[in-house]
């Protein structure tokens, strides 16, 4: 059995979205599934300590550009949410429940990237949840449990475990390919052409600093 | 006359070195020239507080190998130098100094990134310009200058003030194109179609947040 492509995402990045609307034909080309694994990734810039891409003020203000440029090329539509940054936290928890699937999934982010109203209203995550052919009452309630909170703490862990430093990052085979830009990377791994030499990575490794920054 | 592509680059990043092997092309296909701008990456990321990407464990790893894939898919070679990261501040004075060339930049490197033993030590740097047709210990000295050490310093500030928060940066027509990957974009946008529409970033930066992480 092939094993599967492991999707590490936060409804919160653009770029997450942008490589879900990739991610399904890359799979199906190459005969793997796709597995979710949503994840906060507030919890991971935490974890390197690092700001979030939307928390330097030059850098907020290129993305928003660049990611329009990345639907262009995509062919796919990009509408910003009502507010940025949100608080993704009970999209992410729906879309961890055991009943969740992949029709959800495009429809909370449609809500959040494709001019849909953002996923933090209760109503809206039902409405997708409905539209998904779930319970969507039930799914909020689910939702909201201790246990779906842990859950999300779980996979955002996994990720970590896994290397995973921001969002989206796609696993497999051991390997973590990161971003919209990995996106060509991860299809030459699937295709066994993967041009890294794990003796050279090895010694990029083990290679001394001569110099550092004063720590911030 | 058509306005130069300002290439803003410190030699410690291997992206930037992998951008100034395809910058020239793209710049010539669409009749603009390259002006070279030597910038302190490390300045950038103290503007911004940010930490380089080396300085977070899981992302140092994968880099290592996002690289090694980018040089294979731009066709170049990529050999990290002797330590890293480095000291770049001699060879970015050196490459700042009026007597600069293209060949100067392109020796060093290939010295930094192409397997040349590096650019911290003097002999490297006067031998790169020995071989770029400059006089070599006078550029090491004239790098050595106060005059060159403030040029690094104000082309730092360019950078800043032109909205870079990391390197490679080319700038042109008021537009910033960050990385490797923002390289299709940049070639669009020559071509006059690039697919932002101002109004449309206008309201993004005007995006009320509703959520933001803790202060670190």
């Amino acid at each position: 059995m092939t094993e599967s492509i492991r999707f590490y995402f936060d409804f919160i990045s653009p770029y997450a979205y942008l490589a879900w609307t990739q991610i399904h034909r890359i799979a199906a080309l190459h005969g793997r599934e796709v597995v979710a694994v949503p994840t906060l990734f507030a919890a991971l810039l935490n974890a390197g300590g690092q700001k979030g891409p939307a928390e330097i003020p030059n850098k907020r203000a290129y993305l928003f550009k660049d990611v329009v440029r990345l639907a262009h090329r995509f062919g796919v539509p990009l509408v910003p949410p009502p507010a940025h940054p949100f608080n993704p936290l009970l999209a992410l928890r729906a879309a961890s429940l055991p009943e969740s699937n992949r029709a959800l999934l495009d429809r909370l982010y449609a809500a959040a990237w494709g001019g849909g109203g953002g996923v933090t209203d209760p109503r809206v995550v039902e409405r997708a949840a409905d539209d998904a052919g779930l319970d969507g009452a039930s799914i909020v309630r689910a939702a909201s449990s201790e246990e779906a909170k842990a859950r999300v703490r779980a996979q955002t862990q996994e990720a970590l475990d896994a290397g995973c430093f921001g969002v989206p990052s796609m696993v497999v085979g051991g390997e973590l390919f990161w971003g919209c830009d990995s996106l060509p990377h991860l299809e030459l791994f699937l295709d066994g052409k993967d041009p890294v030499d794990p003796a050279a990575v090895a010694r990029w490794h083990s290679l001394p600093a001569s110099a550092s920054r004063r720590a911030h």
